[in-house]
């Protein structure tokens, strides 16, 4: 198929490596230029305007947060898709937006498939990403052979796109809420003489064997909280878009809340650079285990 | 060697039996002496007091809170243990009873191993556990290959037995925690019509894939709450034990603290004797969902 | 002096009049024309539009809230007013909108003064309210005589506007803890025996004898929640401006999470009209007094 | 009437100095005592042991906490008293000791009065206390003449006398939020540029003006934390009493638990000593104030 690819940031260049490799025609865009020189050599054609990368039968978008969805698509890609092409979106957004994005698209009979993204960028690259998808049912149909090509397993989450949306903004909330308890039983395993490497070693090892608790509780255990895998500041952002969600449906969500002031306290300490798992910084300072 | 084994619940039961399995001359007993027969089918020796266990080279114990402890190790066993024996305990208890009985072995001459275990009633029939153990390296060297026989892992905490014990209260809170996330995670997705098996069968099958966010991910999105697999009430004192050992030490932590108000109201709401994943119903509950 | 008087809600009914009774030449202006009635037999000129009414000295203004102000100041009066002339805002309103407004007022050459109010409709009526102000010396100094009619104490906050609307946030967000703190020891009270109205009328007949306490304490023991003198959804947009102030400067504010998720749960349950001492009806659901 | 006094510190001192002023017949005892000179000035006797003082109609106690009513009343006060006569405590307790002591009583056939004051060493010495009061109607009646001489208000709270005890620990919960409250208010405000002096100095001059926000509001405004009115570490306990008889009853306390972190927090720093009120340091930390 023909395909645009908008947005190379470590995610995307992965996600755009593995469409080319599976024989699509790609054309890429980034804001910086720089980027797209690796995916040139691999065979991608290069727009020098992100319209221009929109006149195919399919645009993925990888970009970084509302602003960026809204001025590149919004702005302009939206506008030169033709009626009947179909619109990916692999962005964390709000779901202010995604339904300003769905009710866009029916507009200029675009179509809409919501499909987040969970992994890292190696995980991107090696075409192994889970994947949530929603949209309409021929849609979705229309690009699900590019979805397994760049995940090990697509979760159909029905028709309606802010349905994958949620999931995505659930998901993250629970990445945090899991470095939140990390944080706060590694401090009190510290106070009673149990470093974090240990607890959390057995805790990663066993009970909680999954990727989350190993990545997340070997940096809380090395405190190798730079340079950040993911931002303090982009963690608080995300956090933020949950609550913006469940205040708008009335969700009393109390992790999210304690959640919220830990990265602030975190931020006003001039942590905000470092990686989100930094939050055990905070459980730590405020049991004081440093000066004891 | 010769050992005695006190507790045959779910979990000892099956402790017992791979002891037995793997050659040893087990000596149990139990309150209920009806829990005594399968085990004596499988060649074990049925003792008529708690106190006619603990005459051989280790006595193990795993009993269900601080009263049972309390009762039959420093109430009848400790005495009846010769010195230079080794208990081996593998209950969940508070810090402040390790400390009475650290001192009281101590005084008596006689080991004591803390080696409190992860994992439900057929990882402990298959000697799969996990075990975080602690205590005079003499001591756990001799009950080094008992662990063996009991779990997959032992996981070394050094020679405190409070170590050992901290780590499992602090898993254990971990674990209350996950359900708490889930709980919130769930409804909020649920408030934009994502069922929590969708969402839940997600996360369970990729970042989160782990016995936990499985085991009680199912049981959330099936709110399949009865019969309990772990009381609400007993999800509650395992909390109240990190909650009592992090104010000890003041050490602040406020996920401990939703999780303690929530434990209130599933209780004060009747369910305290459901599962402790049903923690989802108070989420639920506050998102008013089922009225919607 | 000649001055307009823009909004005429139950509070700015009662203030303009006191202007008016002051000796003042008042022109008012509010969206729904009937309310000027009462105000033309007292004297006041009737504004066709908001813009008319701003042509004199002083405008003040007393609306219901950012969108409000943003209309109706930013939409016309502003723009009516002479350069020289001075704007009294005594709205509720966001940090941010307040910036705006003190940038588009500074363009202008239009002085202006924040002085938002504490008290009820009939402190209001009766000029006794208390008031925060802050804004240039000069502008100050000039209303002063007017802010001295319409309360019992002018509180300088400085020149920065900016300082009196956070004291304004910063003071309702005091309010809802008051409440909340009144809904959680008013249904521990409860559930041993003692009423709300015994508890509430010893704390605020002795320590806590003060307006806050005795009105809100009076609502909760009598559960008289409608109508609302103060509705649940206002109090909640209201701390969410303490919210907004909080991140923005990265000030962790527990008690007002706490309060947030408590007025989602009151408006899931649609108590949302409610009076917002209604938070006291989450407290004993929690309990479950109802039921015992 | 012949009266024993027990317990002279601060508190204990003034009230037994009323009751000698208005004609009674006062034996006083304290556990230093050093405390009883004052006293035998005003022509108090002295007994050399609490149960010395125990032999009149009614015995007073004014006692620091559950540990020392133990002691002093169940272990040799109680046995001294003839039956008939009744005992009056003043003292801050828990339920579960209370509910000891109505069954201690009743066994000797004692009658037993929990008359909890609320109110400061001066307004005690000047008679002017608040004064919560349960028992049964014969005995309240019996002491009323004496609570009228300690107090400006007697609040009758019925015939059990759990009820004015857990008046008073809801009581002294309503104050560590309202020191909360004003801790977080006035971060965000000083975060703007507005003294907590000037915040709270409206607020407690207006809305608010009750002793506690004047008192407290001074304290945090002046960052005058020591020498303690009431240390961090007895607020602590308090707030735990509260915290007990909540969760006896499934009462969830959201604020409690939002002030056990922070006094945990400021202990963990330190800051056991100061006043209770020095929580606000614990809020402006977290903002980071210091460093702005």
């Amino acid at each position: 198929m023909r395909i645009g690819f908008i947005g190379l940031g470590a995610m995307g260049a992965g996600m755009a490596g593995s469409l080319i490799a599976a024989g699509h025609e790609v054309t890429v865009w980034n804001r910086s230029p720089e980027a797209t020189a690796p995916l040139k050599e691999k065979g991608a054609r290069v727009a020098a305007t992100a319209a221009q990368a929109a006149g195919g039968d399919v645009v993925h978008s990888m970009l970084a947060n509302d602003a960026a969805v809204r001025e590149v698509i919004l702005g302009s890609v939206l506008d030169a898709m033709p009626a009947g092409s179909v619109h990916v979106n692999h962005a964390t957004i709000s779901i202010a937006l995604a339904r300003e994005l769905i009710a866009a698209h029916a507009a200029r009979q675009v179509g809409y498939v919501a499909a987040p993204v969970f992994g890292r960028p190696d995980v991107a690259a090696a075409g192994q990403l889970n994947i949530a998808a929603a949209g309409a049912p021929a849609a979705v149909a229309r690009v699900q052979p590019l979805l397994d090509v760049l995940g090990q397993k697509v979760w159909p989450m029905g028709d309606d796109p802010v349905r994958a949306h949620i999931v995505k903004i659930a998901g993250n909330f629970m990445i945090a809420a899991a470095i939140e308890s990390m944080a706060e039983a590694s401090t009190l395993t510290r106070a009673y003489g149990v470093s974090a490497g240990d607890f959390l070693g057995l805790m990663s090892g066993s009970l909680f064997a999954s990727p989350i608790f190993r990545t997340y509780g070997g940096l809380i255990a090395d405190e190798r909280y730079s340079p950040a895998g993911f931002k303090m500041t982009l963690g608080f952002k995300d956090v933020g878009l949950a609550r913006s969600a469940a205040e708008a449906e009335r969700v009393p969500m109390p992790f999210a809340s304690v959640i919220h002031d830990n990265f602030l306290e975190a931020m006003a300490a001039g942590d905000g650079d470092l990686d989100w798992s930094a939050l055990a910084r905070v459980a730590e300072g405020r049991a004081n285990l440093k000066n004891r």
